[in-house]
């Protein structure tokens, strides 16, 4: 046999060859760095704001649901994979949030799924902000909806969208706080402009709750349409809940029409119920000490400003999220690995995962940042700054 | 107000009344039926095929991994979400199942999208069995792949389908085990296929992991199949692992692609450190105690043998599944009551749920069922028949 040819059976997936080398060449080939238990790496990268994925009553109570329970739900949640802590979970998330109804999902990407094809179809418009997350695109592809996308948070743009649909129905969908840069959309103006057409208002408050509205209600919430008729929200358990999985939230009949319908939800195993009782209980500490959620917007404004006073080009927070301007995508990547040989972990994001093309630093606050946390973090992200 | 009058922003969702109302007419609606903790029903309808969703060994590790290391990932696989626990369980999972590499997924629905959408594109066509998991059915949708289906199980009309693709590249989709009857699909025929004509073939082996092949290396391996280099297998970590995820398992650089390039991947939290752990503990187990795998196969065919003798018609089983004919949609709606009443837990598949409108129960066999179990299920199906 000649070595120079492929052997049977190569020449399928042949093609994944040349497409990881234009992907190295380029810069984006992406590494899994998996951590080790213990790293007392400085964590500003992940999304546990509110310092409850290791809290030790969280841990508690999901390692004590999972000896009660056991490790799985066992079947999808239609036939054995519901228990009377989902249950409770949907409850609880639902009377926190100001709302009548929650349906929980194995991750907030498979809620995303579900809330955007059920609630669009074939005679249904879609439009959303060109920035909303990539779970919510892929539910926009899945839903055989008419789509139109619109600008960042350009709610004339979406007005005239909405005005101008040609289908039965419509929905607007949009993050709440945007991922990138912890920005928040105007949703008071998007869901008045809803309610003008009569269009359904798809809110995705990820990296809303636990953080803002009262007592980390969520950005809903703060803004006025909790509870709302035409308004349904998702949610993630695995950011300010330290757990993981993912949920909608919304009108009864919402709720009602995702059990019947939803693919992601009839046809996914159910969560954990250690995972579910994770969530619940960070939602109890939750409600314990809402001082939390504050804590989170405060510590993400000084560390902005000290930031800011060092020099380097930081956004004012809207929520956990600081987004610090680098020069370029290989100064942004350098700068990040800098900082991680001293100990601190910040986010990289570069194109082609940026809108905007500009590469940055992206930092999350967290509540249990102390101040000698934070001191550590500026100093560290400033003397490796280019 | 006139009371008649819809309330303001009532209007935008007002079409999900009269859909629940079709569906209420059709007897198709849905309802969660949380369970209780210690629930004596016998449970025939879950998927924890080993029985290792409860095993202390299982629940133990979960629990002392959830203290260990948090009870959420904290962030997307790529950021702050791989831990040592996702590479041990991702390495031991490839070396069972005897590939080169693995990935760990937050369910088996987002590890279908990945690798179907990941591994299709424009310039592919994918041919699929007119059966196959919803799941697999929207990264079909998802993948901008040209599409072609083909009738169940068949070898020659997937042949042909193959051979007449316009585009440069093919992949094959199909379930190993299908879920409803638990047939099985011609693997090495399929596999010669697409051998063939340069496609790939990707194998949702969900309900052959833990059951199927030596010591329960699933239908791929039982296949001869397992590293082949045009082959990529997904998995569930919620059935015989008794967890929660899912995982895609192949060549290495088919991991490496899907760590690059899929969504469903890279936009989602990272699996729960305790789910990972119990995966990795339940395969321990399942390494250790292999008669596991055969028990299921065991008893689902002794369950079958009995049903038959009592006069009922029952497929013969080739995985954990046993599907019992039932005469009508209703018929088998009420016997399936009728068994849970009587205090066995049996699955019901009507359409449009079922691919040829047979209705039937669905009847799945676990590795710890006592003789005992065997004798109460039989007596309460068949005196509940119709």
């Amino acid at each position: 046999m000649n070595p120079d040819e492929p052997l049977p059976g190569e020449q399928a997936l042949a093609w994944l060859d040349a497409h990881a080398e234009e992907r190295r060449r380029a810069g984006l080939a992406r590494q899994l760095r998996p951590r080790a238990p213990g790293s007392d790496l400085l964590d500003l990268a992940g999304n546990d704001y509110l310092g409850l994925a290791r809290d030790k009553r969280v841990g508690g109570a999901a390692a004590a649901a999972t000896l009660r329970w056991g490790t799985g739900a066992t079947g999808s949640r239609l036939v054995t994979g519901s228990t009377e802590l989902h249950s409770e979970l949907e409850f609880e998330l639902a009377r926190f949030c100001g709302v009548q109804a929650a349906l929980v999902f194995s991750s907030g990407f498979t809620a995303n799924l579900a809330a955007v094809t059920a609630l669009s179809g074939r005679n249904c418009s879609i439009v959303t902000d060109a920035n909303i997350h990539a779970s919510l695109i892929d539910g926009c592809r899945l839903s055989r909806a008419e789509l139109a996308v619109v600008a960042h948070k350009d709610v004339a743009a979406a007005t005239r969208a909405l005005a101008s649909k040609r289908t039965e129905r419509a929905v607007y969908v949009t993050d709440s706080v945007f991922s990138v840069d912890g920005d928040i959309a105007p949703l008071p103006e998007l869901h008045a402009a809803c309610r003008a057409h009569g269009a359904a208002l798809i809110v995705d408050d990820a990296h809303g709750l636990g953080v803002l509205g009262e007592g980390g209600r969520g950005a809903v919430h703060a803004a006025g349409l909790a509870g709302e008729p035409d308004v349904v929200t998702t949610v993630t358990l695995s950011k300010s809940l330290g757990a993981q999985g993912g949920a909608v939230l919304g009108p009864r009949k919402v709720i009602r029409h995702l059990v019947d319908n939803a693919r992601s939800f009839i046809f996914d195993t159910g969560l954990a119920p250690g995972s579910a009782a994770a969530a619940l209980s960070a939602l109890t500490v939750l409600k314990e000490e809402p001082e939390r959620a504050e804590k989170v917007l405060t510590n993400a404004m000084t560390l902005s400003v000290r930031l800011r006073e060092a020099g380097l080009q930081v956004g004012e927070p809207a929520s956990a999220v600081v987004s610090v301007r680098a020069p370029s995508a290989e100064a942004a990547l350098t700068w990040s690995e800098d900082c991680r040989s001293a100990g601190v972990w910040v986010g990289c994001f570069r194109p082609p995962s940026v809108p905007d093309s500009v590469s940055r630093l992206r930092l999350t606050a967290r509540a249990d940042l102390s101040e000698a946390d934070i001191d550590r973090a500026v100093e560290v992200i400033t003397k490796t700054a280019p």
